[in-house]
């Protein structure tokens, strides 16, 4: 059985990270997009084991104990984390895994699985980010101008991954990021089994 | 300007390099074909600079001491090789060329120039090998018995490119070549200038 691949799409804030996942999602649906665990409270019609694990705080916390997350984070008071476990089980069946994450998840995520396929999402310039950003229509000046010298920031982390994708059309985008996972699959390191039949 | 990438196709006999390099060629017009250098002489219709760069023995001799190819080899008493200059000129105009070259000829490309893309082509199986080497109808069972032990051998070679294509349908194999060039061109060493240009 060959191993699924890790695909971890990120990108700083506003490049559209969340559009180009769902249009990826739709356009491949032999994908299966990772599903966090955390120890908010279900949203109406959220269901637990579809759209989140939900978890107790000393569940999740034990969890944390005994390593059992790729990466986790604490937001205003709520843990959010992803499960090592059940992403380890569904790569081992052969299921590609699609982690949407942001830039610090990524990092940790790279730490402790580096075989992954770290995708990095470029807005087209700065000026459309800032356009996208203030789009939003929802912050004020000095929130916009801290949002946007963040993005910069996190833009220098995209050296890290393996690939750049520049998300100036959704559906060019979501294209590319198909071709990446054919020639991962094309990788030497992902059919060495090939070679051991046709050598017997 | 972005650097062009060596493509670089090869794969044991019998695995049908040329005819997915000349259907990959029909359907993206942008790749380039590297041309050879030879010392044979031009067959009717052959041109120099289209078909091979033709070259008088002694030219050949002297560029392979000032370390001219990237690959060279003699064959039947007539050399072949793989100029190196006319191909640096053009991958540094970021002109992707297309190199189909047999597994010992790739084995020295690697070392010249290990950033290229080395894709192996891989028979659908060794049945269908033996198959397409005695498609052919020209050749004795000791020679197909050779061939096919040799095409056994060349395949090893294989774990040491970067990807792995089975060519069981000329299109797939096509399709996925394709894809590899897509998701290459996105790989971060590709796109060190973007993030110059967003981090200023």
């Amino acid at each position: 059985m060959k191993q699924g691949l890790l695909i971890v799409v990120s990108g700083a804030s506003g490049t559209g990270k969340g559009t180009v996942c769902n249009a990826l999602m739709e356009s491949l649906p032999e994908l299966a997009y990772s599903i966090s665990a955390t120890t908010r409270s279900p949203r109406k019609g959220e269901q637990d084991g579809v759209n989140y694990y939900f978890l107790a705080r000393e569940e999740f916390e034990k969890m944390i104990e005994e390593g059992g997350f790729l990466e986790w984070a604490e937001v205003y008071g709520n843990y959010y984390g992803t499960p090592l476990k059940k992403i380890q089980e569904r790569l081992a069946e052969g299921q590609d895994i699609l982690l949407e994450i942001d830039t610090q998840g990524a990092l940790k995520v790279m730490e402790k699985c580096p075989e992954g396929v770290f995708i990095f999402l470029l807005p087209p310039s700065l000026e459309e980010l800032e356009r996208r950003i203030r789009g939003r229509g929802t912050e004020t000046e000095e929130s916009i101008a801290r949002r946007l010298g963040a993005a910069k920031e996190e833009i220098g982390v995209g050296r890290k991954y393996n690939y750049v994708v520049v998300n100036d059309r959704v559906e060019k985008a979501v294209e590319q990021i198909q071709a990446i996972l054919v020639a991962e699959h094309c990788r030497v390191e992902q059919n060495t089994k090939i070679f051991e039949v046709l050598e017997k």
